[in-house]
């Protein structure tokens, strides 16, 4: 859409729009995945058109017979190619070739040669593809694939989280549902459930502890999708350039936040949700161990959590000397400015405030240190991104809390959204403190282990 | 072998050791887990033996032909029993009935009437047992089943635990060779393998975090499971009646931990040695996924870690005014006090003397704000274990140290441990920093969201 030929689109668009066709992104090859400066597979010009020869592997959907054809997006290297990540070109290879009149023709040469065994997801077949003198057509310049690839792949990091957060909720929902259903054990003041033989779960505080955490987090995350997806429709589609550019900035700020966090805590919350079942929650006809197997996959496709990390800490934090940076903390602080002294947020506004303080001091710290040194950059980021992660959380809850409190007396949906609050400033927020920490420990000390001082102990045998 | 009769003893326990015979727990019914007291499976006395009906699941191993025999450990109540915990019998109910002369005999009428689909652990079979007028025998008195069963019961907490330390072995000895073998990407300063095309994953800053997070708590759990079970030979076999007891109040406190901490940190460092092989640690043929799915029963079984939180915290804790609690604080004391000039100990006796010191805070916080209020044990219940966890394993850690540093000169075995040490001081230890301000929020924020307050959002969606 935004780097191909109007040729391409208009042959190509309509019919992935009425689902007729659907699309793959294929751009891993077996020796080539978060580096993608080594993909191999070659595309040489024929007339109008490519000739595309080598193997990609991980291809969500790269068969099936659900829809009439398939067309696939694919990085490959023209002959003349520089070396690297700015020598990759963008392709589209179609399962069947598209006559001139838009009827299907020939079948390509692209087939699926074997399909990969996984822990869940398997209602998507994921394809080792091979190309064979597959027929293609470049998308937007030479050499600027990658560019092309991620005008996707930046959204598709946003879904991905979204599919942590919607795995969080299913399993959130048949967790709380099973804490109301179940009896065993009882309140340990008083029975709760007196005419039965036990109470139920959700008496427990170690089971409300569990249960939340999971809302608490939830409905933070639920807001930051949100919020990040206005300022999506902002950055396209406001009137005003600089609200366009500023939520344009914002957006790159927070898409590795959304993938990693949301992914991250989709598997914290569906254990705790699996845990709620006990034993049965390890048995197949709960669901719960399904949720825990197709969640798994979310911090790592897209891009790792790790790799989002570092997009946020060494790309995104440093980029325009922190213009992006500000698209965050100048709203955060001016939110604290106006409430400060508000009766009813004060309780909140407090503990964010030093969260807030906290980050800015980390994020200074790592500027300072990563100039010199871009190995703190690496050690620090992923605890980096999840303290972020937390003080934005906190962000959406200052938000959600000026609705309530100006609502709390309609209804007691309201009531409840403030003691959720409560529980994610009280229990949850914290974890920035020791994030903060272990951050200040640098990097010395992760760089100086020598590679056979990780070895186990086993391979020491001799010695001790 | 604590309570059975002689004869119970003589025509079972040679059999079971030399491996001719196997063995099931059979405790939970299908409205009973956690709450045992609720139990139904019911024991007649015909003659000097018993009849016993009713239905167990869950019960690992309790069919199948590895064994000539399988003698089920059953709990069940009496014709007189009193309810709940207190009217609970142990039971031995044999696949076969065993002759006169040890030769077997009949079928006994206790059968595997399904299988369940589990996650994962695919080599045991999990079966509900089906009790019909079963012949079985009286283990120990009558209604003092549960705690002759709980002999055992401790035991296996403390297998569980090594379960899940063994887990965490093997996934981390996959991650660190997939580490070393895999290059993709380039060292951040400069190429470490030139020569290639890329430089092995090890080379970067998150990975070496997650591996090196991985090793050193590995070590920590390692040793951690070590002292107790030295302490429990101690407890049974010392001459000394002071000792054995000391021990046995040592063991005791640190079944709990050593059974939650070591699962948990099972499942997270399963994690990510999953993660660190990107997309091929979701695919079955690396074995990584079935790591993540066996590791995931430890949290549950043998009493699941919420279960173990609360034994800690509920149990452990208050016993004898805190006897058990002397057994860990006053040694870890006494080795701070003796350390605490010493020029190479220093740098860990410091953070180790503050965490030791929050942990002290946070069990007198509890112990002062349980008493009036059950609740306030339930609710920090889980954060405690984990505190009281991290501090043990940096005594497990000093411990370590001493030795290496007296022998750092001689290998670099020695020298490679120090440095792990340091790692597991500045980046996990400070974990404790925050659990202890999470506990410190108390149960009130926790028990005051009324249960439909738990809905999720959807089910108000007229309201917003």
């Amino acid at each position: 859409y935004s780097h191909g030929s109007e040729e391409l689109k208009e042959t190509y668009l309509p019919r992935f729009l009425t689902g007729e066709w659907f699309g793959t992104m294929c751009l891993t090859e077996a020796h080539s995945g978060t580096d993608l400066g080594l993909i191999r597979t070659s595309a040489k010009p024929v007339g109008d058109s490519y000739n595309l020869n080598g193997q990609k592997i991980f291809i969500s959907c790269g068969e099936h017979d659900m829809s009439e054809n398939i067309i696939h997006l694919v990085l490959a290297r023209l002959p003349d190619a520089p070396k690297g990540v700015k020598g990759i070109s963008l392709f589209i290879v179609p399962k069947f070739l598209v006559n001139d009149d838009g009827t299907l023709g020939a079948r390509n040469k692209v087939k699926c040669v074997s399909i990969e065994e996984k822990m869940g997801v398997h209602g998507s077949a994921t394809c080792v593809m091979s190309f064979e003198n597959a027929e293609g057509y470049l998308v937007g310049e030479p050499h600027d694939g990658l560019a092309a690839m991620f005008s996707m792949m930046n959204t598709e990091r946003i879904a991905v989280g979204l599919q942590g957060l919607g795995q969080s909720e299913i399993a959130y929902q048949n967790g709380l549902a099973y804490a109301k259903d179940r009896i065993q054990g009882r309140d340990l003041k008083e029975p709760r459930n007196p005419d039965g033989e036990a109470d139920p779960l959700i008496v427990h505080p170690d089971v409300r502890r569990m249960l939340m955490r999971s809302k608490s987090l939830i409905d933070a995350g639920r807001m930051l999708a949100c919020w990040t997806a206005l300022a999506i429709d902002k950055s396209e589609k406001d009137p005003d350039e600089k609200v366009r550019k500023e939520t344009g900035d914002l957006v790159e700020l927070m898409t590795p936040i959304v993938k990693a966090l949301l992914t991250d805590y989709g598997v914290e919350i569906t254990y705790d949700m699996l845990q709620v079942h006990g034993g049965h929650g390890y048995i197949r006809e709960y669901g719960m161990e399904q949720f825990s197997r197709d969640v798994r996959i979310a911090s790592i496709w897209e891009g790792t959590n790790g790799i989002q990390a570092l997009d946020l800490a060494g790309r995104k934090m440093p980029q325009h000397m922190g213009r992006l940076l500000r698209r965050f903390f100048h709203p955060a602080l001016d939110f604290i400015e106006q409430n400060k002294e508000d009766a009813d947020m004060k309780e909140f506004v407090v503990p964010f405030s030093k969260a807030l303080k906290g980050l800015q001091k980390t994020t200074l710290y790592m500027a300072q240190k990563g100039l010199g040194n871009p190995y703190e950059i690496g050690a620090a980021a992923t605890d980096y991104l999840r303290q972020f992660g937390l003080v934005a959380m906190g962000y959406m809850w200052l938000l959600m809390l000026k609705v309530a409190f100006s609502k709390r007396e309609k209804n007691d949906y309201y009531e409840h959204k403030i003691i959720l609050a409560r529980f994610f400033f009280e229990r949850i927020l914290p974890e920035t403190l020791s994030r903060a920490i272990t951050i200040s420990s640098g990097s010395k000390t992760m760089m100086s282990l020598p590679d056979d001082g990780f070895n186990s102990n086993s391979q020491f045998s001799g010695v001790v």
